[in-house]
């Protein structure tokens, strides 16, 4: 396939031209004697809706203003000022850092006060519900803990490494996504589809039995939840590259949930765009495969039970399979990971179950 | 440096043999009409015992033996036969699988009862213990969360990849270490130290600072507590390859533990060799250097306080910097992580704390 056009570049910019005009922003108010506010989608419960068109959640119309002149006000204010300087600093100097690291930061010379570091993750949360940014394009990173594997060249653009290209079958561990991948060229691949799995080891299994070859797939392994940054490089295949993309984890509630995110979002990034891949099809384990299958099983927990109740609740699992297979694991109050299919012996996930389970989905992949 | 001789052919040679061996026996002795039995040394507690000639923890010489004429023992006897043949045939097939497959797969066709994971990962054990070989060697593997980057050329020894050269700076993020980096051979190296750190935040930030080439380092992130495998190729680096290994943790008493099992290994694998690293160095975050750096801390909870008298009653931490260190943070009743570092700017911890750290045990380097 043809070279995409460069897209870290124009994202760093434009990151950079937003953050400058919020600095410009906060300046013309004090010239003009006013004390300086900054305005903000609410990110209030109340304001957060899922909109079946976009297909994640959304933020609503209702605003909130950081007012300096609010006494109440100046302590989040001051923050946000300075976190938006210390984005500045990292996407000026190129740099990545961490939620963590950002919150340290803070605490040094400057004297920024925090309570604790959830106060300065929802600080940085603040600021990309201002710019219309996420933390990523910042370069404030998650600790890296998910993988990729398969036949698709890839680009750096971290310093150090510009232009230089890699195969992301050149490993057979797999190419931890970090902020390196992450923000990088995707130049050209063979690969036809994206087959996404939440745990290390199936992704170990699945590079090993050359899954990426026979189902001509990019392998993605989330390591649980799928942090931002996979979620993104998901988004980017299934949207720009056009790949269908098919999740397969645990037959629990929060396999379910790990694959809905990945879809839909969550609530938390409410506020931001280009993590959502609607189009992706959760397709296993579900309730019905442990029965179809015979496979080992556990039984629900409480908590379980309680967390598939609370799914029902949720307007994403109105439709099929979800409702389905959520109804169906509440009948069979049985459980079942994807290393249960080893009982027919290590290969079986990769000869039999993905095979059928993405035929039955897409015949002609 | 020159190239070394291949180790992987050789050890999965080594292992096929002693499986067979094993099986032999049984046989045998079922040809003699006996009932057949195992012999292995004794994993209670009361057997292991810390060894300071080979500085880890080590088995005594007690010796247990399943014996099938045993009502009791035939179950686990079963299950050690049935967990010999599945390692048998992960190294005939060259595959890898892990922990949790093998409870699986034993409970699948050959219907081979376990209660739970525990029970499968104990026989798992047995059969180490019975072989004196690492479960690795038979190719189960934990799921892989740690990584490696730096200027080592390695060659892959796993189906696929045979001869396979690759350089450990090819990727930014770092490469994830699983079954094929702990099979590889190492080829050659500019580096002359490792510098290990307990989390992916502090790595990515060694990373873009191209820490390894200012300290000539292999860099290691061991994502907590070290994966055995992390800590065999640490083993080949600082035995094999002489490097001295540097470890940085959290300023915590699991910090402080995470470094001294990778110095010495851990009570559990006391059956196993070639796992640790006795002459690494532990060099921080030091009790003291959260006094001399003062870094911002939190205080020590109930629990890393119970955890610090545990440390104190292990013969381990009967020497320096360990023993001084653990009443420090005792005295003071704070804790740092090393992010905290991060309030003298994102590069102080490569620019100042590391190398006055490094410097003050290896004054030349």
């Amino acid at each position: 396939m043809a070279k995409r056009v460069s897209e870290a570049d124009k994202q760093r910019e434009a990151t950079d031209k937003a953050l400058k005009q919020l600095g410009a922003l906060v300046y013309d108010q004090i010239n003009q004697g006013e004390f300086p506010w900054v305005m903000m989608q609410s990110r209030s419960i109340d304001n957060i809706q899922y909109d079946p068109q976009v297909r994640q959640y959304i933020l609503g119309d209702r605003m909130v203003k950081r007012h300096s002149r609010n006494i109440k006000h100046i302590r989040p204010f001051t923050q946000l000022v300075w976190t938006a300087w210390f984005a500045r600093e990292l996407v000026r100097q190129r740099k990545t850092s961490t939620l963590r690291e950002a919150y340290y930061s803070a605490r040094g010379q400057r004297d920024i006060e925090y309570t604790d570091q959830q106060e300065s993750d929802s600080i940085i949360t603040d600021l990309e519900v201002s710019l219309n940014k996420a933390r990523e394009d910042f370069g404030i990173f998650p600790e890296e803990r998910s993988a990729i594997f398969g036949d698709i060249t890839i680009e750096y653009t971290v310093p150090g490494y510009e232009g230089r290209r890699t195969n992301l079958t050149d490993h057979p561990d797999g190419i931890m996504v970090g902020p390196a991948v992450t923000s990088s060229e995707f130049i050209e691949t063979t690969a036809n589809k994206v087959i996404v799995v939440e745990k290390g080891a199936m992704f170990t299994r699945l590079v090993e039995e050359q899954a990426h070859k026979k189902f001509n797939a990019i392998l993605i392994h989330t390591a649980g939840q799928a942090p931002r940054s996979t979620r993104s490089i998901i988004h980017r295949l299934s949207k720009d590259w056009g790949m269908p993309v098919y999740i397969f984890t645990d037959g629990d509630p929060w396999g379910v949930h790990i694959a809905q995110v990945i879809c839909s979002g969550s609530a938390n990034a409410a506020h931001l765009r280009g993590l959502t891949a609607p189009d992706a099809k959760w397709i296993g384990v579900w309730a019905s495969d442990i029965i179809d299958y015979k496979l080992p099983t556990e039984n629900l927990t409480e908590f379980d039970k309680k967390r598939l109740t609370e799914l029902q609740d949720d307007p994403r699992y109105n439709e099929d399979p979800w409702k389905k297979q959520i109804e169906l694991f509440i009948k069979i109050q049985k459980k079942a990971e994807l290393e249960a299919f080893s009982r027919y012996g290590l290969t079986y996930i990769v000869d039999k179950y993905l095979p059928e389970k993405i035929g039955a989905i897409a015949p002609d992949s």
